[in-house]
């Protein structure tokens, strides 16, 4: 229960006991949908991870669909907020660009499973639609947030104007998230230590030399 | 039945019955395993793909885990000898690097599905050992290739002594790879592309001066 009370300490007073049941379930659901997939999961597992019966679990979600969404965006809600943990405390363009992959590197998913955002693009690049939609909505997102740390520290004469922010922020995703294959499959963590350094060779290139 | 006549064409002659069924069954499964993952396959689905009866599947392969691995054996082989092409023909390590990129990103998967290696090690980081176990094998062995092309690239004075082989293979897997994930869940090349301009500065950056 440690993830779920951390997560909704605030909101606990607020939130009705459907709310809180239903939120239960996510959380609980959320480990089960990141370390087996939508094919792997099922309804059952969550019954028995829950101890709900049928009745009382459907009452809440309509669909196993509906399920691995909500439980999608929780897992990479967290996974987010554990990655950007100290990130509005820096300044720097690229100090934060450094904390970003830092904090990817070090701190492992919250959710068992590895990365959510990985585990379900590829697991519905040929399957769920719906999967398929929420996980390329979060690249776009994480996308989004590096280009505009990019091009922030490009009006702060930190990165080059020349930098070509979208190459940037999908070389960053791109090598974390296939390091974070390796090392889960190797059973290390030496490519995510070795993209790391490869990254920080990135960001001195795309440096303004003045600061260099 | 395309991959199946043009792979075995000088096979054929040679192979008994049996054996022209079981690799039959094996092309014709590694597109669902590829596709749907190894909780999305079903031998039923392999039945249905190859008109087989049960017993007849059964009598080729003991268990959906012997076939799914000989699926993976298959894809991966497929993919090995589609990104291979023509590298033979170029001396220069740095060129290699290059075409072994180049293809990544132009040459598609033959076998329908994305990676078979970055389908089948998020698939079973959590799951089946046999799989993840070859899938490790897989990594292991594409950064031995990339690292025999390096360092025959330092021991030619192309690649500077001071790179990491180690550090440049698990880099271009990772960026390849993820760039991959981006690109199939995004619809277009875009991340393909971008990762390969930025691994072209990574070559840039260790090729020897001298030949800048």
């Amino acid at each position: 229960m440690r993830l779920f009370c951390g997560m909704l300490l605030g909101k606990v007073s607020t939130m009705s006991k459907g709310e809180l049941t239903r939120q239960k379930i996510v959380e609980l659901a959320a480990p089960i949908f990141n370390q087996h997939g939508y094919a792997g999961s099922s309804m059952h597992d969550v019954m028995q991870a829950t101890g709900l019966e049928k009745g009382g679990l459907y009452r809440h979600f309509g669909s196993k669909e509906e399920l691995a969404a909500e439980s999608f965006r929780y897992a990479l809600n967290q996974t987010i907020q554990v990655r950007s943990e100290g990130l509005d405390t820096i300044s720097s363009a690229l100090e934060k660009l450094r904390h970003i992959v830092r904090q990817f590197v070090q701190v492992p998913s919250p959710t068992p499973g590895g990365c959510p955002l990985m585990n379900t693009a590829v697991d519905a690049d040929d399957g769920n639609p719906v999967l398929r939609k929420l996980a390329a909505e979060a690249v776009s997102d994480w996308k989004c947030r590096l280009t505009v740390i990019i091009e922030d520290g490009m009006r702060r004469r930190e990165i080059r104007k020349s930098a070509n922010s979208r190459r940037i922020a999908n070389t960053v995703i791109a090598a974390l998230e296939g390091a974070l294959m390796i090392s889960r499959v190797e059973g290390n963590r030496t490519a995510l230590c070795d993209v790391q350094e490869s990254l920080e060779s990135l960001f001195e290139e795309i440096a303004c030399k003045q600061r260099g």
